[in-house]
């Protein structure tokens, strides 16, 4: 299968070079910078692969989504950014500042959380691969909403990413000198972009109306989100984690599990790790870890197509807990190790 | 004045040390190693100095802070251990797993929150300086509580801290290649021994009875705390800060400022700095930042002493916003500037 | 192929599980702690593999050598500790400070620095690892001693390692608190152990003797070694080049780059990346990166082990270099190694 | 005395006006940003001040210092670019790769090395502070070298500097992302500027012609220098050590020391701390540690303001060898506590 990349310059779609190059069955024929490339007809690119794989900047990813889509419309094209994420043109507007590049591109694509749309991937031709926020948020949220296990009206999410998530940008305040040592939160509240496309999805999936409070923060290490959710359970603790467990009994990469998770058990695999704990009388916490460049953009990406192409899910991805191959898992993920 | 310092050689004790040795009115005439020495009576160091801080692991502490009482009962002596944080024997026993070292000095200890004890403070000879999460947390929250603009029923405090707070023990996992890059939540829900302290000193100062929700995180950074504090408002998240700055009018070191705090503000200064801000309908989001070896420590414990004998409370100790001393304050606490 | 590892819990026994478990003809069957496990002989572990790796403290590892070569003699044994890998029983008493272990076994390993010890390796059943600084130090050199380009008289080798080649032990040197933002030199001049080892290797391999100047620098990161070596050549500085490329051609491994190598070049790679300038007239400076815990020792042990067994030479290891995977590798970029 | 600062945006720059804020006979009275403001003559900033420090781009300063030294004659000038460290407009040439903006200037100023040029600095009217790399190889180079301690024809500089170094550009590889966990050697050789400055005063202090060998490193770490001299002695390296302590007796921030130096020796102070060291036959190691945004930057040049106005050198200096204010010293200078 031959898989062209747009947009390989930056920290995402370097990352999604990596994995692609290990991946079995996919064969990278072309990629461009992060500006994007011209896509012009007589670049002939709309021609040169069977996938697409978008890791531009929103506002423009739309527009090459759409012309893929008419040039070749077997092709399947997941797109990383935050263009085709939102159910409307008023959500984008409202969350990006902006018109939405290819308003006739709305409702078209299957939403990339690959767990929880299993039902629609498979054959999918256009999927929108979620935020890194929004999948550290969505996959321990979408089950104990649906079952009715938490207070719809109550859910703070306090999330801390390290620095690849802001992308390979030249901000000051990315710079070492002012990173290092340091720690802050931003976009305090409900201003981050994420908050939209969890809402979304929280809505279509679980079919509840959820106004989060969600405050990210910028950590000094190169990779990985760690989420706090505060929830109202309606019900014992023990039966989130259980709702939790059987959601994802079988899953490749989510795993629930007893302690709460470090970023270095996730980094450079596509796990997600989610633990529950009891808090105070009618509160519980439920943390959430993952590689932002992994499972919350390149690797997340790679299941996606795996899914929508029929391969198995996990094909060129790993996880510290595949079968015999913990010692896959990169150094965070310590192997058990048989011991004597 | 004479001052001696018991447990000189663990973090805290040698950053009280280094602020001790810069104080005008303060001498430092003896310090001991973080075992403890032995105070026995031929030693002498009962009389040695007119002031003790107390350095030393919990546990250990009050026996010695007993001693000296005992010895020198016009000494001040500021106990920076959790040994004389709690109001009974029972809670103690609770929160620290064994008997209390010295329960007859139980109630007779000035909680040292300098800015919300001020009353009892002055001429005070037994001060117990608190932990250094209770004070990010406290610091936003007694005026907020006591002043009814928070519902008691629902508190979350979120919290992160650079290693220094844990201590210069040999744990393998504060070694350098265990820590660095790695991000996690530690003593989730209720489980660490600062929400003891954190609930009896709101009950005290605020009659309120609180069942906190608390989730200690560690950074790979040195020093620094920023607590996110999740509040359900009674009425306008404006109401909220006008109460705090109005709380902290005039305090040389608790400061509310617009944008969420960075650790690099507070670092290497005596400051807490507080942002408070909307987020989901009928919840508020405070933050609030500070140096846990100096507000939250070594810093506090010196603005107590100052409290305690009538001098100036802020000397000896450094404020990025004091007048004219901008430039005193560390390298995060960039002075503005006169610009032309 | 059955192999067992003693010492599996430290920075170098980790990697090396890691790196087993993904070699295609290797099963590991057992791993011991750090400590090194009884191997008493009902423990019945010198039967229970075909290989055996040693990553156990020195002055135990040769021991544990002795004991496998006597019950299983047509195992392969590779010993990652610095037992084996001096010349003679003076020269261990010398650089470690107390007898040797198992003098019978000395003068009977094969020198595991597998680019230069290719003609003794096929076959070997037992085999010492170089320490890391050896390793990155004796790549470069000895093709240019061997080959009379430079002076053998006057050859300084500044070091600087990541945090991970002091390995696991609880010292307060190690603590994050100590180590993150700090950087300082150790054993200067001639007192670190691996100067015994790169002067035997250097007159073994060369027939040359050479007093070094060897400084190793602390770095407050993990993984990876940068050493400069400054050089006297007797020919241009181009043809010191030239004779590096033409003794590493054909290597997997070990390359010649333009640029001064980065760090982030071959970590988690079994890769060196050796650049050489010129310097003031009459010196050159000549550069050589590898990690630590791979080239540096756990992957060239696995690298050793395929030589050892006539097996592919990169079997189980990865390069930024190999073919189809490699080059476009960043910090990040991990290539296949060996496959589906 | 009012002092205004061009350039104080940088980090030097913020730097400067940190410690100007907490001398006791300074005041900041004006500063601009790294642009340079444009000093038009409406400006009046010539006249605001009775000592300007310029810590403007190099190609910039000089035409500013001009401009300067002609409207107020009488105000010192200390400028800490690299305009006026090198003797000939060839040599600026050579090494700058334009043409010098203010020709007249050169020759004038004199160079600010404090503890070498004490016999130019009282009464000077112009500055030219030294590179950051340059003061950590001079000042243990200059006391050797004029000594006939060393042999001029081969010397080698390995230094390793903080990212604050580099300054607070936007360029990518000062990303976090690109530093974090990295190292590596830049400008090999000879190419950095600071060796045509280093030679220069290496010549004109001691009257020896080298020409050095100079690599930089760049550490993943804010502050510092490290940098290892490597030299051949003509006579006992402890002469070398003793020629050093002769040297710097009765100075207030340069000490010899017996244990390689740390980073956080000397990271917020002015200090510089040498070691010396035996190595190979006939070689011997020297160790020099400061902190480039202190003695190596800022604090050097408020050093010449004291040297130059007749102040006590030290005032609004801080060292964590200064007597009864090792406590002045920052967290990483350990005062060292009068024990029991």
């Amino acid at each position: 299968m031959r898989v062209g990349v747009f947009g390989a310059t930056g920290y995402t779609g370097r990352e999604l070079v990596r994995l692609l190059r290990r991946h079995p069955r996919a064969s990278v024929v072309f990629t461009t910078g992060s500006g994007g490339g011209h896509l012009a007809h007589e670049d002939g690119l709309e021609q040169a692969a069977d996938a697409y794989m978008l890791a531009l900047p929103h506002g423009i990813a739309a527009s090459y989504a759409a012309r893929l889509r008419e040039a070749r419309p077997e092709a399947v094209v997941v797109d990383l950014s935050g263009d085709l994420r939102l159910p409307t043109a008023a959500a984008y507007k409202q969350w990006y500042g902006h018109e939405h590049p290819a308003p006739q591109l709305i409702g078209q694509a299957v939403f990339g959380l690959s767990e929880a749309y299993r039902d629609r991937l498979p054959g999918a031709r256009l999927v929108s691969n979620p935020g890194c926020y929004a999948t550290s948020v969505l996959l321990p949220l979408i089950p104990l909403l649906r079952d009715g296990l938490i207070e719809p009206s109550d859910i703070v999410a306090d999330a801390k990413s390290g620095a690849s998530g802001a992308g390979r940008s030249l901000r000051e305040d990315l710079l070492f000198c002012e990173l290092s040592d340091d720690f802050s939160a931003y976009s305090p509240g409900r201003s981050h972009r994420h908050v939209g496309e969890i809402e979304a999805a929280l809505q279509e999936r679980t079919g509840k109306s959820v106004e989060l409070t969600f405050c990210p923060h910028l950590l000094p290490v190169k990779r990985g989100i760690l989420t706090a959710l505060y929830l109202k359970p309606t019900r014992e603790v023990s039966e989130l984690r259980r709702a939790l467990e059987a959601a994802y009994a079988g899953s490749a990469f989510v795993h629930v599990v007893d302690a709460p998770p470090r970023l270095s058990d996730v980094v450079e695999t596509n796990d997600c790790r989610i633990s529950v704990h009891a808090a105070a009388p009618g509160r519980a916490v439920v943390f959430s870890a993952l590689d932002n460049l992994v499972k919350g953009a390149a690797g997340q990406a790679i299941q996606n197509l795996n899914l929508a192409l029929g391969w198995p899910e996990a094909e060129g991805l790993v996880s510290a807990f595949a079968p015999g191959a913990g010692g896959l898992a990169a150094s965070g993920a310590k192997p058990a190790g048989a011991s004597t």
